[in-house]
């Protein structure tokens, strides 16, 4: 079997106006940074895509944006992040009619549930949309933690195309991975841990979903390829680089969650001149002030800006 | 300042046909039960009313029975849940547009936030629906307790008219009540927990949203006006019934969370002939068998089937 | 059966010099005022008699202290609180040769069990200590929550006498007082929640341990009487007067945890002329300045301080 | 500032006999075993050397045969493990006294603090006992996570020595090891994930704390001088094989917890004849049966086993 997809798949941020609105014009000077710099694939919509904050039309207006920008390039991904089975396969559907090349969707949340739902979620997903299912394992968000051995099953069965780990369980990934392998390799691995990349790829990653990419998509194409290469070192210090960047969202003070991670992301991609606004969704309001001088520093600090 | 209400306001079941349609003819049965009992108000689309496993669609569907066979005779509750603000708020205006009295939001969910997007969360809904808004606190589903002094100060407001105490934590809520009747009662503060509302009348509680008052709604009634009149063994002995009753979610096997819970409240329902079915929500499948026959015992046992 | 113990034993909190010594004078100062307000028990060495912060000396000194000052007056009970069971036993040999009545013991901590562990552990330090044994369902800092059934069972068997219930769920303890009734009672149920003994008592608890009531002993042994006589006015009553007290655990700033609710109840202590130190153990500091003032504020409001 | 240790640091299993004593026998066995295998330093009484299961004679028994066995070939690291400080400075001081190199402490447990609880605590254990001091971050044990930039303040200032991260939190870890490098490597920063080593390594600790290090010494040490050699292919296919070792903690069924990990080990250990016996601390039973089998199966697969 050979895997969906395989590399750098960044999750594309959002960016809006200071009103709010989808930007258009930055988000196409996004896609192409990216593009260029080599990126394997793009996933929208996913948790730093801000799929939980945007509503169906903004949802609609995005993955249209996306499979028009794209075209055909790269894999589109586009996430179908809902609470439960049926509003997901709306989004899935729409997706699909969209154009989109695959789906990316979490455990069910809100509503308690046991593995039995988990499993059954994904089985009536797939056979609702036909295209390529990404399990999204994400347990900070929907506070359950995908078990490997079922995700191989899903895999090995034709249910699952693939895995975005955002668990930050690195020895379950390493399982999981191992367990695919054994299993043929139905599944295509992909981290979502932009700081401990390196040390997924020795795991034996497919590749890699970092958000930070929007910011610095170069030095994880670039990772990527070492690691094709077998040139660790450089697998390594490409790592050491993104690392130091990933301070643009503890160097802020007094936010947190969402506001202090995402909101580090966008006000970079402003200071870069790919966004024209760091503005963030409601009920999230953008970096402003001493946070953002300390995201300047810390890109100056790492050579990013001048 | 008088509460917007008080009293018994169950959260309504949503009731299925085989085919995961909506049953109206279930539901009006079930509503017409409930009014007939003698409940202060109905809350549709609350978590055990299956909000979260509803597409939109489902929900006009929901809202629109509501409205029409409640009729006016007591206030309508909806339940307005998604992840962040935005969506949200489109759930209030089709709330507001479709005639209820109310609506219940719970803190954001998914994306990880702090105590100011939960507040500018509120804000920003009581700015665009001027319906009396419930906070929803339930920890359970959201991973955040709401903290009382900021509910509170959201009631001196006017930005909260209430809230609906699914937090089980009944220490918080004791302070909450005192703190809101030192600020001159702006909310009407309902518990969640039909287990324990003689505690919480005890704590000086304004009524109460119990899930099990589709199955039996007359022992509530009778021990909410026990409380009125200060008959606190009644208060007492109802609630020992309900709590009996209440086996009904521990008595199955093989089943967790909402398959166990709202599972086993819908099997009695249709038990007592109000439901047609106890058809679950996608990805939930319905008790069967042996969980059937448990349920049916503590029905027969609490006297409430023959 | 009759339970081995009914009524109001507070847990004693372990009075400190300035230097951190065991201040004799002030716990003799303690026992006396509880005993003669009419307490039923007294708890020594429980999570708020600082029995984690103890050494076993000081745990040696604690538990002579309590046997000659209580002097078989009221039942002695002492927590034997250690990791896993070969420590708790040792601990429950000495409180046994001391003198003591009962032991109070937690679920094994630190290391990762299941439920084979956790009743295994309670027959283990049954079968190596006679005393009457009670199970302390305290998970905010085992981080296991006893399940009901087995209590019961363990009951039933007469491995265990009772249950210190500081577990938040009240939904899980009435289900747990409805089964020990069904069982025959052998077990006596106690309340560790000061704030909420009023519903505990609705559910039917056969007593409470409320740290506060070191504070006002009183007031919790004038609502237990009120709860024989079935005067529930008077029992909410009091309820909301603890409740108030309470507060001086909130209206601190700056300290969490311990340091704000046990440095709270010393502070109050040394006020009221009961302690004369309110110095708590490494590597927990002393409430000072403006805290203590708050305190102080809290106390005269609810009439407990000229 | 040279860091005080480097390289492959087993925590050691400490073997018992079929009636629970200490096995001195299969300890030296073990010992030697390890040292001969190149390691560079012996952890005892770790969470892994049943620390929280042993009586405080116990301890002084291992601590005893640990020094007295390793006789100085590399250095002796004690695990103080208990609930709050006092109780730490005693085993300190025990530790210290027996000739023990090193101390490692975790954070405080049962009672509920703050940060400032935890600072404190490493300050007074540092003062009371002039041995470096090892921070040992293990959240799953003491649910809280020790901050990186705490650790790295109290390394600047001579209080910490080094730090075991148990945390399972790699992005952490790998700010840590950046953060102490710019602060002149104060800290020896030593990961126990053994199943994922190559990815601290990729991140530059200086070392690593394997469990399954007493079952197979030999990959680990060979891991490590690879990594010093830079020869990462290397680092990854003992990884590799560790982590397919590893499977002896999954492959049981009907235990959790320590039963299901230590218990693995001390079974895999018992098969290699290191070990007399696989017996456990109560509260734990040993494996037995099929889940011997298992385990003996996963020994041979990876060859350790004939």
């Amino acid at each position: 079997m050979a895997p969906f997809i395989r590399g750098v798949v960044p999750p594309v941020i959002t960016p809006l106006t200071e009103d709010r609105q989808f930007d258009r014009v930055s988000f196409n000077r996004n896609v192409e940074r990216m593009i260029e710099a080599g990126v394997d694939g793009l996933f929208f919509l996913g948790s730093s895509g801000e799929v939980a904050f945007s509503t169906d039309a903004r949802r609609d207006e995005v993955v249209a944006a996306a499979v028009e920008q794209v075209a055909g390039r790269v894999p589109v991904l586009i996430g179908c992040i809902d609470t439960e089975t049926e509003r997901v396969i709306e989004h899935a559907r729409r997706a699909e009619a969209a154009g989109a090349d695959a789906i990316v969707v979490t455990a069910p949340f809100y509503a308690l549930g046991g593995l039995q739902e988990i499993e059954r979620h994904f089985r009536l997903i797939h056979e609702a949309c036909p295209l390529p299912l990404f399990a999204y394992d994400i347990p900070v968000c929907v506070h359950v933690k995908l078990p490997g051995p079922l995700l191989v099953q899903l895999g090995v069965e034709g249910v699952l195309a693939g895995v975005k780990d955002s668990s930050g369980d690195d020895v379950s990934f390493r399982f999981l991975v191992a367990d695919n392998e054994a299993a043929g390799h139905p599944l295509s691995l992909l981290t979502g841990h932009e700081v401990v990349v390196d040390g997924a790829y020795m795991s034996g990653a497919d590749g890699s979903v970092p958000g930070l990419g929007n910011v610095d998509p170069h030095c994880y194409v670039r990772q990527w390829r070492a690691y094709q290469n077998g040139d660790w070192e450089t697998v390594r210090k490409e790592q050491d680089h993104a690392a130091r960047l990933m301070r643009i969202v503890t160097v802020t003070s007094g936010v947190t969650g969402y506001a202090a991670g995402i909101g580090a992301f966008k006000t970079a991609m402003q200071l870069l001149g790919v966004f024209d606004s760091n503005q963030m969704p409601n009920p999230v309001t953008a970096l402003e002030g001493d946070n953002v001088e300390a995201i300047a520093t810390v890109l100056r600090d790492t050579g990013l800006l001048k």
